[in-house]
């Protein structure tokens, strides 16, 4: 029955069942987390021979001749150039392959910006009395991190299954201080969107008032599919089309594809945006780490090679996602109490609690034992104004555990859902 | 003969024999490089089984259980802490390991500091009209770089073989704007000086006009001996007795114990710094590469193994080291013909040459073949007011290499001197 429906009494009696259902759980002293985006065990198992790939035998030089094993190569060896070149679609001129994660290099080329400006900057960004950046929402916590930390004014945005809200945001880049905007165009972070083609051309001829605007198209997910692959229209060719090649800074890594925190980063761009970073990148390192570069090369071979591991990568995710979506459709859908977005892919699956129930249903999966992103993380400020927006992570927990975690999720949705309706 | 003494006749006819000694070099299309210190195949070829030590077949977790292939711990596996912090000689709480550069973890140290201050800055350092660092001449190119690319004025303080020239650096911080300074305590960058340990405990108990003021104490070598191991006093320890325990930050790196660019660095300093930078780098990163840390780890065991690697690494080193100082004291050295610094360990050999004759001596060089840093690098906006100094890195060549790259070098010193003489 519709709790919406219910009557006092009604919602009274279903209220006690539901909390002697959740005390039961409490009293298991569970531990399940379902709050980062995490590759599982098995996953991990995957990338497992690629640590065989380089052993004291191995020959250590990449393509041209160069030591892997030694200093130089700032941008990056050319046999990673060329795989991920492929991967993102671009020239081997219009990428820098470079540490370990994307988002240090989103950091730092934020931070650069700060301090010394992109191509076609007149001073540093640092220099303006206010900064602004468009943030859809739902978007990334770890990017509005960026923001908030470098004082960068976050504008959300609605972002919808199909791409941003774009009249909203061609009415905002009509201000010069709003200097850039996130995207994570593909399965993105957490609600799953993939940005359609007309969104992707949309914003690749926009003609913001900044003319150092830079789209930050954190492709995350470019390859991580869970049901369904579907393609991406790419940014850089689109800019370039539209007259704005300089307009958009590319990032992506194998964080998930090999190990979090321990693969490689890279970053794509015009080759005019290319040379400026890596100018300024001259000043921050000599070079990064070819030696894992190599191993990465090695492993895959090419980027079908990435695309083949990525296959298998989504074979054990998708019970995962079935586990998710499945609770939430036959345990939230059929009573009204909010609702959720099944992805293609990408690493999350976004419920939509009633509003102003986020914040209690994570509260409530707390203290049963079941983390949980903080609701409100999902926005800029951590300021969900609907407190609605609830990210789960399915990868990490075996399916038992999820299976668990997603039943107490459901009657935590539940409480917290019957709870309001009786205030 | 010495050259001074020599009069117009002599010196011309010594001047064409050298021409002739040297055209001979030219014709031989030599390609010799003595300009950075990369470390030589043999060295390169002591860690190599450290790449044995990870295989598909491991076990990943770090001594508190945390899976090292996944995301976590931003401030490195205890394991990495436990062996660096007694490499640096401070405690597990004073220490964050972190990427595969220490170059790149101080460019951040300063552009952190300039965008939000450090632990106690009353504002960003970008907010102040001018900041000035105070740079140890000679000294370290890229730290110079990352100055200047910061826009932070440089302040030249001689360097003497046993420090710095404290009188000066007194003087110095009473202006408010002065905001820190470069040290390679031991075996320096290029000169090979050794602080004393009356300059380090001067250092450590100065009280700067800016109460943020930050040592930055690039402890390059740290066990970098070539001839014999010269301890330091710990910058830190120091610090702490003197009640500035905030003032120093540490670096460190494996680049040149293990692969450079794909080794381990770390940052050392007091806890409550540790703890204001780790807020500050939740920002930047999740966290850095794991793999490679537990790789280093399960390699030396603890700070006793990297000792006794090192020991290796002089072996191979001290050789080379000799060819160089060989060279300079038997063909230029008798002629009264510049002079040069004779270090303990670290990865030059500084000479000096008669003013005015390094730019001359390393283009006559290059066009022979053998390149060299370039002159004035040495200094703070590459300007060595008596253009004088020349950095000689001798690891990388082989030794017949460097034998015959330094008979070069002191033909060429000898043609630029003797140029000098006859002007």
């Amino acid at each position: 029955m519709n709790y919406a429906q219910m009557n006092e009494n009604q919602l009274s009696q279903e209220l006690s069942r539901l909390k002697e259902e959740y005390d039961g759980f409490k009293s298991m002293n569970l531990k399940l987390n379902m709050a980062r985006g995490k590759p599982g065990q098995e996953q991990l198992a995957l990338s497992l021979p690629m640590l065989d790939v380089l052993n004291s035998k191995s020959d250590f030089k990449a393509e041209n001749g160069i030591d892997c094993r030694n200093y130089g190569e700032l941008t990056g060896i050319v046999d990673a150039k060329r795989m991920f070149s492929d991967y993102m679609g671009v020239n081997e001129n219009e990428i820098i392959v470079v540490g370990s994660s994307s988002l240090t290099f989103m950091y730092d080329s934020m931070a650069r910006a700060m301090l010394k400006g992109v191509l076609g900057s007149d001073k540093p960004w640092c220099k303006y009395d206010k900064v602004k950046f468009i943030c859809p929402v739902p978007g990334y916590d770890r990017h509005f991190t960026i923001c908030e930390f470098l004082d960068i004014e976050m504008i959300p945005v609605p972002l919808n299954e199909d791409g941003p809200d774009m009249d909203a945001i061609e009415e905002l880049i009509k201000d010069e201080s709003v200097k850039g905007m996130w995207c994570v165009p593909k399965y993105s972070n957490p609600l799953g969107s993939v940005f359609s083609d007309k969104a992707v051309k949309r914003l690749a001829a926009m003609k913001p008032a900044a003319k150092d605007f830079r789209i930050f198209w954190d492709n995350a997910y470019a390859v991580h599919y869970v049901y369904k692959d579907v393609p991406v229209c790419n940014i850089l060719q689109e800019c370039k089309k539209a007259g704005n090649p300089n307009m958009c800074y590319m990032f992506g890594s194998t964080s998930k594809i090999t190990f979090p925190g321990a693969g490689v980063a890279f970053f794509a761009a015009s080759e005019d945006n290319i040379k400026f970073v890596e100018k300024q990148l001259s000043a921050q390192s000599i070079s990064w780490d070819k030696m894992n570069m190599l191993r990465h090369v090695r492993f895959f071979k090419n980027a079908d090679g990435i695309r083949e591991h990525m296959k298998k990568h989504a074979e054990i995710l998708r019970p995962r996602f079935d586990s998710v979506i499945n609770a939430l459709k036959n345990n939230l859908a059929p009573m009204g109490i909010g609702s959720y977005v099944e992805p293609d892919g990408g690493y999350f699956v976004t419920y939509i609690a009633p509003k102003g129930c986020a914040k209690r249903i994570v509260e409530l999966c707390k203290e049963a034992g079941v983390t949980l992103t903080g609701a409100g993380a999902t926005h800029p400020y951590k300021n969900d104004p609907d407190d609605s927006y609830i990210r789960i992570a399915p990868s990490f927990p075996s399916i038992e555990e999820l299976d668990k975690a997603m039943e107490i999720f459901c009657v935590c949705a539940k409480i917290a859902y019957a709870e309001k309706l009786s205030k």
